[in-house]
């Protein structure tokens, strides 16, 4: 049985942790919203579909798997981990990556909030000044707040959690490579108190399933629509 | 075993949707952070108790139990469902109610960012305009989406997820009155659309544990340092 996966087809955004997890594994999934228009693809029948689902996802992405309709990020990957070998056995472990990947939810809805502090349905050209003013504090604060802390965790172990990867790790690299992507001097400075974190991205980055995806089509390019955005603006020193 | 949480002493907070919990179970816990500080309470005690917590948890709250610490407040609340009878023996009723619960995070989060729409370590005062802006677009927008959807989860069924409350309703008890309190104007205009989760919110503060709870000094009153704050500038018409 293949998974099903609904999330916008133009970003990476919240869906690419769930698509790195299947990925990884070799899991046989299908991108629903990515099929084309006729087969069922696209936004206007995502949005279609989700409020037909039951129970209703408040938004994706959305997992569906042996009958069951699965939303917010978090959730899908504590559903998938264990099936897909990308969690610990035990209970405390598995509890230790959810609060993990939860942190990163964290940090991610923050990274995003910073091109839309006013509200997300305004455009950013309509809060680019309250942007700048957010953007500050972000690289300030925040930024190395949350990123000393995920390399604190990686003190004398190369996965955050046990003796093998899990899905908190791949999450953590997308995390890692979208600040990249849109704070790219900023992430450049805070380098050299990151050696741990940037490793992990780098030894993500290498499993082979990984290296597959991440040249492959089905990886789509950071954006000016996703969380995170490149505006030079945001990221000055 | 007596349950340790750990939080701020002087807001609910998002330690309330751990606090209620506990009290609706009757559960043995001790809120350390509000001991007398001779006993180790205080705000000073819980950000170094935290530091050297291990593994370290990236902010309050924090459960300690059976040696565990847990961290995150969906996944304290995952712990302790199955353990003081609030979540559904099943996992993929489980995986609903951890569902809401995040849906439900997420709306806190929005709520706490209409007063701090510029970053969390300035004051509120020194970003009233852009709050004021934020909250147009939260009371129009986010606040109706997330209701209407909870509202829909009502259909048909006492409780969010089941045949019995879970913790998700206790934590949708808790966000209706932090939005009562903190967008007085905008729940009454609200309320009509709302009936099935405002009477969910009074099924919940009806329970008789929390009735004493909330009546009981150890129910800290909502006030401008929390989630919700009332700033009557950001609930006009």
């Amino acid at each position: 049985m293949a998974y099903e996966l609904h999330y916008w087809p133009g970003i990476q955004g919240r869906g690419e942790f769930v698509r790195l997890a299947l990925e990884d594994a070799g899991a046989d999934y299908v991108d629903v919203a990515r099929l084309p228009v006729d087969q069922g693809g696209g936004e206007r029948a995502l949005g279609r579909r989700r409020r037909g689902m039951a129970p209703e996802p408040f938004a994706p992405p959305i997992l569906v798997a042996d009958n069951l309709v699965i939303a917010q990020t978090a959730n899908i990957l504590m559903f998938l981990g264990p099936r897909l070998g990308l969690a610990p056995p035990d209970e405390p472990g598995r509890l230790r990556v959810n609060q993990l990947q939860l942190t990163l939810a964290d940090l991610v809805s923050e990274a995003h909030d910073v091109h839309h502090p006013i509200a997300p349905v305004l455009y950013y050209e309509d809060q680019k000044a309250e942007a700048k003013a957010a953007s500050v504090h972000f690289r300030a604060d925040r930024m190395p707040d949350y990123l000393g802390y995920f390399e604190r965790q990686l003190a004398g172990s190369l996965w955050l959690a046990g003796e093998a990867a899990s899905y908190a790790d791949l999450s953590l690299f997308q995390v890692v490579r979208g600040l990249e992507y849109a704070f790219p001097n900023t992430m450049a400075a805070l380098a050299v108190q990151l050696p741990k974190t940037l490793a992990l991205a780098d030894r993500v980055a290498a499993r082979p399933r990984l290296v597959a995806y991440l040249a492959s089509p089905r990886r789509i390019p950071f954006n000016e629509q996703g969380i995170f955005r490149r505006y030079p603006e945001l990221d000055e020193a």
